[in-house]
């Protein structure tokens, strides 16, 4: 392992502290808004106030950790990314970023290094799908840009502005936080670029845009004995061609610049052994880092729907649609610099995932730092990351700060 | 619309009649032991004693109207199908049969024939599949091909043995029927065959076998934003080309002999916008006339199977296997000579559907005669076939019964 001014072992053993408060025998779950969720936060309060951090909620329901610095007029250097996990995973997707941004604030101390800005460690509320079917809420909120409607939206008969306040939130004050001089988050690649190429850190320069799309297909049910083959209109033989085809185009695209297409929800009807299938539905998930790589797409597909065999028919729905968002160039410039001193191996990349550090870019210069993980896995039980990655991950954004802290 | 002997008002009549016993607001659904088919069955009893046949219930449920024949010893000729519909369709898949029959009998008594073979009228209990979840359930126990196990089988609190003692059968009592001299059954196509090469009738040789295969494929879970798409193990994916490959491999046997292959049911998992999908299931239907041609196929599945992407697994499973039923090649010339003699355009073909047909051809010559139906539709409140035509089908019927007489 590397000599790094940052602490593998406090690392390690913070994450397996957190790892622990999961739901009983379901490995590794702390969904947002649970009481596991409370006891994650009640652990990072304590952790945040032995660091010598002054632990406070803002208005979004973000647990933020704060230390001053010598110069109270200057701007916050804010670091952080989210405790709640996904179902079954998550053992490293948010809490690296949480733990490796307290590292930093307790390397700090430690080597007594004062800085000029004030230092902020954020664990972003809700990141992941919450349990009223939104994410990144407290990202959002801090940007100000939290719909208001949604805190009307309702689980386990409570609303969601209710379950803000009861996390300690305070959904009527959320406003645009300023201030922020720039913010850094530590993330799991959740891919297998790094791993692959034997990459230290990968330097986010654009978090993809995805646009959900979803394909109906119209055929005719016919009974499977009698009809010929040749004289049928079966929904999923079409569809099935489609799939390969919105495969093939998205994976041509993918040798140019980043894009991926899914087919992640798919349905047939009427479903039955001996019915030609009459219907299919098709939810293609598609994220490009550039918006007209996006548009191409769409518009490939408009021209591939035009070419359906007879008798079949197609209607589709943009069902969401969200842009691409590019990283500070600045901040990544920085990133490059300070890897380099620490003799970090670095590439700059495109997070296919969506992320907090994205609705933070909208209120102040930000950018991401992706760690390896094992296989690309991600999402599941079999999530991991090595200490000795997340540790040089961190010590990246020690140095980040370091310089950012003297300009 | 041809002169025939037997009377197409009556058989119209008749079948709309019929029609009008369905389930409310429902077109048209008559589900066997249900009290629709309960007064299907008295309006069909009815029916056949106002045509001066002698009705009664055999031990399998089926109603069975005879005329004698002037020879007491001689063996019955047979006629008839099915009552019963699948859910919202069923206008003439199996009442076209019984009502042909039936109007086989009028005619006869009107014209004053008097046979020397008895004529039985069949309408054959719960020819679709009924709420037992099994089919055919009259014409196996008239073949003495009943499995005694499915008598317990349960639906609504009742055993199926105790449903065809409440139709007024007799289950225990059940046996191989013997003395039919021919058994003849007009049916709908349910395909295009004869609509699109404007044939009056088609010669059944062969009911074909049916086969249903199960495939499960099973590839991996990833993140579906950013994994890239070179590095999955997409199972979706995977199923599209297989699906492709069966669609292909059976419209090539299709243009030799009849077979047809389909995958009606089709799911996915997890289900999720942004996963990769792991795991397909797939259920092919598989329908050859010929033995060694579902052989065949089932090989070269095996070897696409063996031929799949790198991280994808398949696992399959034979959930059924029906050999195909040859029908009596004596009658099928019967029943061309008879065609020839009234002037109906005829040609030979293969049933792709199962039929009463096949469970009789067990235990006496049996033989079918399909009709023209609209654009091949059945099993759907589409469904229709012209009253001349299934005249044309009864004219033949008739013909063929006074010639088999006449033997």
């Amino acid at each position: 392992m590397r000599n790094t001014r940052v602490n593998p072992d406090r690392i390690a053993a913070d994450l397996e502290a957190l790892a622990r408060i999961t739901d009983p025998g379901r490995p590794w779950t702390r969904s947002a808004f649970s009481p596991r969720f409370d006891e994650g936060r009640r652990w990072l309060t304590d952790a945040f106030t032995r660091a010598g951090l002054e632990v406070a909620l803002d208005p979004g329901g973000n647990l933020i950790g704060t230390r001053s610095g010598s110069d109270p007029a200057a701007a916050t250097i804010m670091l952080g990314s989210h405790s709640d996990t996904v179902p079954d995973g998550g053992r490293f997707d948010g809490p690296a970023g949480v733990i490796a941004a307290l590292e930093v604030a307790r390397m700090l101390d430690e080597r007594g290094i004062r800085l000029r800005h004030g230092l902020a460690v954020v664990d972003f509320l809700a990141e992941e799908v919450s349990p009223f079917g939104v994410s990144c809420i407290g990202s959002r909120s801090m940007a100000g840009l939290l719909p208001e409607a949604w805190l009307e939206l309702q689980h386990d008969g409570r609303s969601l502005g209710q379950a803000m306040r009861d996390v300690g939130g305070n959904p009527a004050a959320i406003a645009a936080r300023g201030g922020i001089k720039a913010f850094l988050e530590l993330h799991i690649e959740q891919g297998t670029v790094l791993e692959s190429s034997g990459t230290d850190a990968g330097l986010v320069t654009t978090v993809a845009g995805i646009t959900r799309i979803e394909v109906v297909l119209t055929g005719r049910p016919d009974h499977a004995g009698t009809v010929p083959m040749g004289a049928r209109a079966d929904a999923l033989v079409a569809a099935a061609a489609l799939i390969t085809d919105i495969d093939a185009a998205a994976t041509a695209r993918a040798a140019q610049r980043h894009f991926t297409a899914t087919v992640g929800e798919f349905s047939i009807e009427p479903g039955a052994a001996n019915v030609v299938p009459s219907r299919a539905r098709l939810l293609i998930d598609a994220r490009a880092a550039e918006r007209p790589e996006m548009e191409d797409f769409a518009g490939w597909l408009d021209a591939r729907l035009a070419a359906l065999p007879t008798g079949i028919m197609a209607e589709t729905r943009r069902l969401s649609d969200n842009m691409p968002t590019a990283m500070d160039a600045g901040l990544v410039a920085e990133l490059e610099g300070a890897a380099d001193r620490i003799g970090a191996s670095r590439r700059r990349m495109v997070s296919g995932a969506g992320h907090d550090a994205a609705w933070i870019a909208r209120i102040a210069p930000a950018a991401m730092v992706f760690v390896p993980c094992l296989g690309g896995r991600s999402h599941c039980p079999e999530e991991w990351a090595e200490t000795a990655d997340i540790a040089l991950g961190a010590e990246l954004l020690a140095e980040a700060v370091i310089a950012l802290d003297r300009e």
